[in-house]
C-alpha cells in the first residue's frame, strides 16, 4: 500500500496508526479511529482497512466528513462521521490500480485513491454519492435504576489493559469477573501488582494492574461484562 | 539502519515492506518481495535483511535489475532479479561504516550503500562485479499425469491463511491435510468459519476461513503437501 | 503522537526506534537507546516513554546532551547522557496538549515538546532546570579473584538471542544454564542449532543456536546469570 501511494503521491507523509487491530473487528478499528482522529491535523486523509467482505458486494468508499477525509470500506468502521460526512462510492477506474485482486482493496483501490486525493483530485471525480452508507455501533452501556451501569470491556490492549465501554466516571467503583475494583486517578494511586480502574487516555474507563497485566490477572478478553456502581 | 539512512541520505522515503518474515527464511522473504517490488516506484532501492550466513564469507551485494536496485546478502534472497541484473560486492570501505561488527551488516554495510546510491553514488563505485551469485529457488508444483498438480504451503500469513506455491488455477479442489476445499472467487463465497481455497492477493491458490484461521483450523504449516485436482 | 508531532511540525522526518520494549522495564529501554543513539546524525531528537510512573509525580523531561536531545520520563529511562546534560522539566503549558491524560504523556506531553524543539523552540522554554534527575543503571559485571567474571542476561531479542551485560571478551567460555560455552567471532563458526556465545552488534556478549533460538533451548529469561571463563 505504501509503494502504491509513493507511486502516484511521492510527497505524502504516511502515518501508521496500527497494525494491531485484531482480523475482521471492525468495532476495534472504529474505536482506534475514534481515539487518533481528534490528533490529526485537518486536511488529513485516514484510509483504515478492516474488511471482513473484501472481494464481495460491499462497496469501497471515501467519506469527507469536517476536516478529515476517509478511505476505506462502507462496512461501519467510519459510522461516528457518517452525519456529518459525504459519501462517495470507489469506481472510476482510472483511479483505481489497472488489476483488482478479490482480497487485497487496501492496495488496489483504497490506496491508489487516497494518494490520489492527496494529490489534490476532488472527491466527487472517485465515483457517485453513497446515499445509505453501512451502519455499526458499539455496545451501549445501560442504566439501572439502582444507579448502577452495566457495560462491558469492548478492547484488550497490548499492556493487558482492559478498556471498557463506559466514560464519565471519575468515582465509585467496577465489578469484573468477581473483582470490585476502586475507581482511581492515575496509576501510582495502587500499589504494584494491584488491580485498580481509572479513565485511561481516551476517555473510557478501564482496568489496568499497576507495572502488570490485567488481562493476565483477571483472565478475561472483550464482550466481559463489567458494572459500574457509585 | 534508518537512523544510518538519515545521517546519509535525509530526504530518502523509508517505506517498511514486513518486520515479520520468519527468522533466517530467505525463500519467505525472497516472495515478499516478489509480491511487492512490482508496486514500488521506478528507482526504488530495495534493502532486504534475511541473512544467516551474516558474518561469514557470504558476500555483500548490491544489484541493479531493471528499475530497481537490490541491497542486501549474496544469498540467493534476489535469485528472481539475477538473471536481468547486474550485481556488485559492497567491498568499498568509504560506503561502509567505520566499525562493521559480526551480525548486524544491515546497519554496517547494507543502509549506507543503500543511502549512498539514494544520492546519487553510481553502482560501480560500491565494489568489484559478481559473476556467479547466489541462486536459491522455491519448490517447484508436479503435474502427474491424471491431471493433478502437487504443491506446498509455502507461507502462512499473519491472519491464518495458508499459501501455497499453485498459482493460476480458478477451478477446482484442493486437497490439505485430510480435507477436500473447492476452489471460490472470494472469501464472501464461504459462510463464516468455512475452510475454502482461493487465489489471493499474489496471485497463488491459498487457503483460507471465512473471519478465522485456516493455519488454527488446520493445524499445518510451511511445507505441508497440498494436491489440486481438476 | 505521530499525528500531534505532524500537526505541529509537519516536516520532520520521524523514525520509530523499536515498539517491542518490555512494557515497565526502563532499562530494556536504556540499553536500546544506548545501542541506536550513536547512529543518529547531530541535532536529533530522541522521544522515549518507557514511563510505568505516568500520571504520578515523576516529572516530565527534556535533556540536551553533546549533539543530541531526548525527551520522556525523568526515570532514569536517560542515565547515560545526564553527566553531559543540561536538563529542564517540561511545565510550559504553550508547549504540551490543552488536556493532560494521566496515562498517555507519550501524546500529551512528550510529543508536543519533541515537535516545537522540531521547529526551532529553544531548549529553555518548555520549562525549569531539572538539578538532580533520577538515575538508573543496570547491574555491573563483578570480576572475582580467580579471573572469571560473573554478570547475567539483560536483554532477550525478538530472534531468542540471548544478551548479557558483559562486553569486550573475545575469548573463553561462557557459563549459562548449566552449558559451558566457546565464545566465538560469528554465527558461521558453528553448527546449524548449536549454541555458541559471540560479541553481538552492539558491543555486548550474547548467547544465540545458529539458525536458531537460544532463549527456547536453554529456556532462560532476563535475570538469568552467566560465568565467563577465561
Amino acid at each position: 500500500m505504501k509503494a502504491v501511494i509513493a507511486s502516484i503521491a511521492p510527497d505524502a507523509n504516511v502515518i501508521d496508526i496500527s497494525h494491531d487491530v485484531p482480523p475482521q473487528s471492525i468495532l476495534a478499528g472504529q474505536r482506534l479511529l475514534r481515539a487518533s482522529v481528534p490528533y490529526f491535523p485537518a486536511g488529513s486523509l485516514l484510509l483504515a482497512v478492516v474488511d471482513p467482505g473484501v472481494g464481495t458486494s460491499r462497496r469501497p468508499m471515501a467519506l469527507r466528513s469536517g476536516e478529515h477525509t476517509f478511505i476505506g470500506p462502507d462496512n461501519g468502521l467510519f459510522t461516528p462521521w457518517l452525519d456529518a460526512g459525504q459519501a462517495v462510492e470507489l469506481t472510476a477506474p482510472e483511479y483505481r490500480l489497472p488489476n483488482i485482486s478479490s482480497t487485497f482493496h487496501g492496495r488496489d483501490i483504497f490506496a491508489p485513491a487516497a494518494a490520489h486525493l492527496a494529490i489534490g483530485l476532488p472527491l466527487r471525480k472517485l465515483g457517485p454519492p453513497i446515499a445509505n452508507p453501512v451502519r455499526l455501533s458499539p455496545p451501549e452501556p445501560r442504566l439501572h435504576a439502582d444507579g448502577t451501569i452495566e457495560g462491558e470491556i469492548v478492547y484488550v490492549d497490548r499492556f493487558g489493559n482492559l478498556i471498557t465501554n463506559l466514560a464519565g466516571l471519575a468515582e465509585g467503583t467496577i465489578g469484573c469477573a468477581g473483582r470490585e475494583l476502586p475507581v482511581r486517578r492515575t496509576y501510582g494511586d495502587a500499589a504494584p501488582g494491584e488491580l485498580l480502574a481509572l479513565t485511561g487516555s481516551d476517555g473510557e474507563l478501564e482496568i489496568a494492574v499497576r507495572n502488570g497485566s490485567a488481562a493476565d490477572v483477571l483472565r478475561v478478553q472483550a464482550g466481559q461484562p463489567v458494572t459500574w456502581r457509585p
